[in-house]
């Protein structure tokens, strides 16, 4: 389909066609957007690909995203030291501190552990947190990874090498979302939500 | 949100996050998934948007998008130069291109009249179509704006100033798309299918 644009048109709808959840269709629709924008607008891009590229790594302590190593998280003092909460990618890291109800570090794996996908423990950063937990007066392991069955088995086997360890180790819990409406929650989720009720103080 | 991450990956999320059809939340996962592509990877992507922006303008004749003037359909000696096609935008083109079935010339408007959007007339490159229909030869304008409010009202427009030219002027048909089901047709698609039925002639 390329073939019917102005080479350098295809060239673009080709690379842009590259992206995760871009289609050929939404690559024709993007580059025909950028062409129309502004050269600085497109510069403004062009250099922000190239900058975060380069200037990105990961943190050599949690392993999450960052400029500067150690990141800003990892750095930042005002943070306990011995609370390290574990999840699956940078963008969760995102979710968390988005709820601004968390004061501890993180540790990122880089991925769950998945048979399926030829992902084992040795593929993802087990490692490193272990030494963390040794080394670093960590007290308390948050599993915060998804509740799916990867997510799950991957929680499972963290709680076995991390508990001999001699620390706390915690899951986050699962039941209905906040707002949400018990008819339309699926039984598995009610499930969960009546497993994990607790008492209610009456005043 | 961007503050919860690393600055770069923040510049190039905000970036990413201006295209259309792109929320914060795909911005995200598409920024994520770009620094984990190799730095060749995004170099081709980054260059592909600066060569794309600084090499595709409008052909002088047709309007649509080229890199070289004018665009490889009119100076293509194999077509016919006495039939034009009017449409939309540049992507009218590649779609009529597919069909493999057109070998006239095309004139794109870049954009329809549209009061409620303030788009007039004088928006479009209606002047430029005058012009080539009065000096170039041309004996049919094909209006192949998108059957909607828009399209209709952009088409009848032409229609009413190409007339007086002395030429042919046609619209393209509408109906029941190819393969479609009458029993999910909509109301206004069937009635045109209906007013627009043709003799079928018996061997």
């Amino acid at each position: 389909m390329p073939a019917f644009f102005a080479p350098s048109m295809g060239r673009l709808i080709e690379e842009l066609s590259k992206l995760p959840g871009i289609g050929s269709k939404s690559a024709q629709r993007l580059a025909l957007h950028l062409v129309k924008r502004s050269e600085e607008d497109v510069r403004s891009l062009a250099e922000a690909l190239m900058d975060a590229k380069s200037s990105v790594q990961h943190c050599s302590v949690c392993s999450n995203l960052t400029d500067a190593d150690p990141c800003e998280i990892c750095s930042d003092e005002n943070r306990r030291r011995d609370l390290v909460c574990v999840v699956e990618d940078p963008s969760d890291v995102v979710a968390m501190e988005r709820t601004r109800d968390y004061d501890g570090l993180y540790h990122v794996l880089h991925g769950l552990i998945s048979p399926m996908d030829g992902v084992g423990p040795d593929e993802l950063r087990i490692r490193s947190l272990l030494d963390r937990v040794r080394q670093e007066g960590v007290e308390e392991v948050i599993l915060a990874t998804d509740p799916t069955v990867e997510g799950e088995a991957t929680a499972m086997y963290l709680a076995r090498i991390l508990r001999p360890l001699g620390i706390s180790v915690s899951r986050i819990a699962r039941g209905l979302p906040e707002g949400g409406d018990l008819d339309y929650a699926d039984e598995a989720t009610l499930s969960r939500a009546l497993q994990g009720r607790y008492p209610v103080e009456s005043d």
